[in-house]
C-alpha cells in the first residue's frame, strides 16, 4: 500500500483526489491537512465523503508528511515550492497540482504569477506530467509537476499536429471554454451563481497564465517558437473544458489517421470519428479527454474540438494517473470511473 | 397608429415581438397566427403576458393579414416566401425574421436551406435589415430580411477592420457561442434540460447555414470575398450570442479609436473600453450589441469579443428597429428595456 | 420631480432599483451610496446599466441625503436604523428595504437579528409596506418598512384564507423556494456555481428570520396568533421564490371567488384559473405576484401556489410601488415591465 | 455470471443501468431493446459508454429475452406487463422499473395509469421492491416492482415515524422537487432547457400518479390508511429530488434515535446529525438517501428532509439493489460509487 498525504484538502482538486483515492486498492490515506479547517472532519465539510473517508483536516504542521510514500499538493500557487524539498530529502515523492514547477523559464514564472520562485533548482528537475508526453519521465521522477486544466485539453488536441508539422506553428488559436470549478472552491463574487448563471463571457482575453505553459509544452513538440493566441472563457457549468482549436493546414493530410495512430496506445485519449462533436458531459467525472477534428468546405483551417473533466483529467485524475505510473501500477487503477451522464 | 400582425406567433422570436410590442406606442397588435393553437389565447400559452395582450391565436386562413401596415413572419424558414407576394401586392410592409431572403446567391440559399426557393425576384429586392450598414435602404423597403442572430453579433464584430481594410480578409475566425433558446421552442430531444445542462458542445463546426449569410455581409463591406471559419457552440443559458473574433492585423492601428468612431451615432452598438469582458447577462433582454478589443503581447492577432442577446438584438429587437425606421417613428422606440442582471 | 437617494447601491436590492428608477419619468436619481466603491461609476459596476445611469458611488459622508425627497436604505441590517431619524427629522421619507423596522416586537427582533435596535419608537411609527393590506397608511408614512421576500409570497398567498376564517390558523404550512440572489450580492462559499448549481436543499429549517415577519403579517389579517411552519429552500435559478402553502379548511368555501374578490383591485396580484401551476419565470423581472388554488380528491388541505420574482415584488419593485403611493403617483408607474419569458 | 438483458434502454433509467452494470463483476450484459433505435451501437448513442459497453440495440423481436436469468424493464409504463408472464414461465426473473406492478390495487392503478391492466395475478405477485421495507420478499421475488422515485424518498422519510406510531396519519403532507431527469429521456417542449431552466414551479398539485403508491406504502407500515398530500415540483437541476415532509407528533420523542437505530444497518440510508440540511448532489450519482430532521421551537411539526438521486436510488441503482438481493450477491456490490461533488 502507498502512504498517500494531500496538502490543502479542502479545495476542488482536494476533495476530487479524496473522491478517487477512496477506492484506489492501492492507497493508504494518512494524512490531509488544512490550516483553516483543522479539527474539521473530512465527510462533515464534504457529506458525499461520508462513510468513505474518516480523516479529519489536520494542521499542516501536525501533518507528518515525511512518513508518507507520496504527497499531493492541492494548494494555492506557491505553497508546494516552500515544502517541496523537505519531503524530497525525506525520500517522499511529490505530485503538485499547483503551477510551482510547471515553467522552466523561471523569469517568465515569475513574472505571470507574480512572486519569486524559492527552488528554481527543483524546478529543473521536475517532470511535466503529461503522460502522453512524458511517461518514461515519469516513470522515474521523483517531482512531477501536474499539468493544468486548459493547458491538458491544448496540448492534447495539438499534438499530433505539431509533432507531425502539419500546421503552421506561428499562428495557433485555442478558444477555450471552462466550467466554474476551474475558479476554485473559494468565495469570490463573480462566481456566486446570481453573477455566473445563464450568463457567458470571455476573461483573461488579454493574456493568461496558461498561455506560457501551453507555448512550452507546445514547443517542446514541435521542437521550435509557437505563435498562439489563447483565449478563455466561463460557462455556467460546474465541470468541463471545450478547447476549440485551430490550426493553418500545410499541405492535405490523413487527419484522422494521424490522430488515431497517436492515440492508439493512450487509454485516457478518445478519438471520435471524424466530424463528431464531443461533449464535456461525455467526460463527467472520468479521466478521460476525448478529441474531434473538422474541416471546412474550401477551408485549409482544420478545427479541433477537446474536452476534458477538468477536475479530473485536468487535475485529480490526471495526478492519480502520474502516481500509477511513478509506482508501476495499471495506470488506470482507481480511474475506471463511469461518466454521469446525464 | 401602425396596424401590425405576427405570423407564426408561438414560438420565441414571436413572443419576444409581443413583448416588445405591447408596450411599442405606435402599435396596434392587429392579429397574430398559429396553426396548431389557432383558438388557444396567447396570454394562456405566455403567462407572462397576462393583462397585456388579450389577443388569442387564429388560424392562417382567417388571419386577414392584408389589411396590417406590418407583417412580421417568425415563422420557420420557407413559409414567408410563400406568401409575402399577396402582402406587398396589397400594400403591406413585411419584415422576415426567418432566413428565406437573406441570401443573394439563389443557389447557396437553395443548397444550405435544402428546399427552391419561391421567389427569387422579391429576394433580390429585399433590404437585409442590418441598421447599422443598411439604414438608409431598410427606410425605403417594402421587404426586410431580418439577420440571424450569429450573423448580427459576427459582423458587427468585424464590420469596423474590414470596412478600414485593417485585417487580411483570407484568415477570419469566427467562434461563437450560442443559448440554448437559439434552437427555439420547439420539443427537441437535444436541448432538453437533462441534456443541454451543465454540458459545452460545438455543432455544426463542419458546416452552418450562418456560415453564407455572414461572408455575404463581410464580403460585402470588405468588397471582395472573405475567407471565414465559422464553429457556433452550444452554451447552457437561455439567451445570449458570444462571439469571439480572430482576425490578422495588416499594421500597427488605434483599434479602439476605430470602433468608437464606427459606432459613435450607433444606439445599439456600445463598444466597451479596450481589454473589457462583455458580459451576455450585459444585455439580457435589451437591443444592445457590446464589443471589447484585444491584443495579447507580441500577437498581430486582434481579438474581438460581441455579444447580443439573440432573441433581441439577434432576432426580434432589431425586426422591431427595423420596423421604426421603416416607418421614420424614433429609433429607440420601445426598445429603451434595461438589460435584466441579475 | 421627487428628488430620490439610495443608499447601499452595490447589492441585487440596490441595482435593481436603480433598474426601475432609471425609467421612473417622475424620479430625478440624485445620489447613490457605497461605502467600499465610492469613486466607481455606476455603469463601471454594473454595464447593464451603461448609458442610462451616469452616477458614480459616494461615500455616505458626503451624500448629502438630507436633500432628497425620498431615501431608499437597499443595505444590510442595521444600518437604516442609524440614519433614519435624521433623514426624518430633514424632513426626508425613508422605505427600509431591510428589516429593521418590519418587526413591531423589538425584543422578538432583537432575538432573531442578533443586535440591538437603536429606535424603537421608530418601529411603533413605521408603516409595513405591504400595499395590498396597509394602502391607506402607506400613503400618509413617512417610514415604510419593505416587506421581506419570502413573507411578500407568503403572506399573499394565505391572505384571503385568513382574513375570510377560512383555515384552521394554528396548523399553517409555508414550504418555500428562492434563487440565489435571495442571498445576496456577496462572496459566500455555499453560493459559488458549482456549491449552488445542479443542487436542491434547504435551509434554516430549524428557524429563519422571516418566520417572525411572517407569523406577525398573518396574525395581523387573522386577529389572533397563528401557528406556521416555515421550511425556505435553496434552488439552482438566479430569481424567483415559489412559496407552496398548506392550510387546513374549515368548510367547503369557493376558494377560487374567495382570491379572485379579494385580489380584483391589485394591479399587482393575479389569481390564475384553478389548479394552475405558476411558473415563477411568468413574473421574472416583473411586480406581480400570481397565484393559484387547488385541493386534492378527499381532502380538506387547501394548497395555495405563490409565486413572485424575489428582487421586484420581494424588494426593489415593492419599495417602487410603495414610493408611488407615498408621493400619489400611479400605482403602477415604472412598473410596467413585461416579465422575461424564456 | 448473472446473464442480464435490458429492456427499453434508451431513456436515463436504462443508461443509469448501463452505467451500473457495465462495472458489476457478476453481470454479464446480454442484450438490450429499442424499437426505434436498434441497430444503433449503444456507444453511439451515449459517448460516455466508449469502451465500456459494446452491445448494439436491438428490436424486441430479436432479443431472445428468456436466454437470461434476469431482464429489466426500463420502458414506458404499459409495456412490461405484456411480456412478463412469458418471462417469467421461461424461468427468467424480472425487475420492472415503470409502474405496471406497483399498485395492489387494479382499480386504482388502471385510474391513474389510464389503461387496462393485463396480468392482475402477476401484480398480486409481485413484490414491492424497497429493500429497507421487503428485504425478505424480495431475495424469493420472481418479479419486483422497483418503486417510483418520489416514492422512494418520501417513504423512507416517514418510515420511522409511522412505523413507530409517533405521528398522526391523518394530516402527512409530502412537498417534494424533483430534476428535470424525473421528466424522461425525451424531446417534451416543458424540458426543453429556455423553458425549465431558471425556472420552478408545481406540477400535479390535484393530483399525481405517485401519490397512491406513497399512500400504499405508507398505509402497509402504519397498519391502516393515512391521509396525505403530495405536490410535487420541477426545480431546474439535471438529478437528485429533494422531499420535505410534515408531519404532526403525537407526543415528545427522540426523533434522532428513531430514525439512527431504523436505518443502523441499512447500507444506503445515512440519517444526518439534527438539525442538518442534506444536498441533494451530496448523492449525486449514489445509491444513498441521505435524511435529516427538525422540529421549529415551539411547534409539535416534525420536518423531515430526504434526499436521493432520483436516477440511482429512485431507479437504476435500486434496481441493481433489488438483483443483488435476489441472487444473494453482496448488496452493494457494483454501488460503492462515490457521489459526485461537485
Amino acid at each position: 500500500m502507498i502512504k498517500v498525504g494531500i496538502v490543502g484538502g479542502t479545495g476542488y482538486t482536494g476533495v476530487e483526489l479524496l473522491r478517487l483515492l477512496a477506492k484506489h486498492p492501492q492507497v493508504a490515506l494518512q494524512v490531509i491537512t488544512s490550516r483553516a479547517d483543522a479539527g474539521t472532519p473530512v465527510s462533515q465539510m464534504f457529506p458525499s465523503l461520508r462513510g468513505l473517508v474518516d480523516l479529519t483536516f489536520v494542521h499542516p504542521d501536525q501533518a507528518y508528511l515525511e512518513k508518507c510514500d507520496l504527497v499531493f499538493f492541492a494548494t494555492p500557487n506557491g505553497i508546494a515550492m516552500k515544502q517541496v524539498r523537505a519531503l524530497l530529502d525525506a525520500g517522499v515523492k511529490v505530485i503538485d497540482l499547483a503551477a510551482d514547477f510547471r515553467i522552466q523559464d523561471i523569469a517568465l514564472w515569475e513574472k505571470w504569477y507574480g512572486m519569486r520562485h524559492e527552488c528554481p533548482d527543483l524546478v529543473a528537475e521536475a517532470v511535466y506530467g503529461l503522460p502522453e508526453v512524458n511517461r518514461a519521465q515519469i516513470k522515474g521522477a521523483r517531482l512531477v509537476a501536474n499539468p493544468g486544466c486548459y493547458p491538458t485539453a491544448v496540448q492534447l488536441g495539438f499534438l499530433p499536429l505539431l509533432e507531425s508539422g502539419a500546421i503552421e506553428v506561428d499562428n495557433l488559436i485555442a478558444d477555450a471554454k471552462s466550467g466554474v470549478s476551474g475558479a476554485g472552491r473559494n468565495a469570490q463574487l463573480h462566481t456566486i451563481f446570481p453573477e455566473s448563471s445563464d450568463n457567458f463571457k470571455a476573461y483573461g482575453a488579454s493574456g493568461h497564465r496558461h498561455l506560457p505553459e501551453i507555448k512550452q509544452g507546445l514547443a517542446r513538440v514541435a521542437d521550435q517558437q509557437v505563435g498562439l493566441v489563447f483565449v478563455p472563457h466561463l460557462t455556467p457549468m460546474i465541470r468541463g473544458i471545450h478547447a476549440t482549436l485551430y490550426g493553418k493546414l500545410k499541405s492535405d493530410i490523413d487527419l484522422q489517421a494521424l490522430y488515431e495512430q497517436r492515440y492508439a496506445d493512450e487509454l485516457f485519449v478518445d478519438v471520435l470519428p471524424f466530424g463528431s462533436h464531443p461533449e464535456t458531459r461525455s467526460v463527467r467525472g472520468s479521466n478521460h479527454c476525448r478529441i474531434a477534428l473538422h474541416r471546412q468546405q474550401g477551408s485549409d483551417t482544420v478545427v479541433v474540438l477537446s474536452v476534458i473533466d477538468n477536475l479530473v483529467k485536468g487535475a485529480a485524475g490526471q495526478a492519480v494517473h502520474n502516481m500509477n505510473i511513478m509506482f508501476e501500477l495499471p495506470e488506470d487503477m482507481a480511474l475506471g470511473i463511469v461518466p454521469l451522464l446525464p
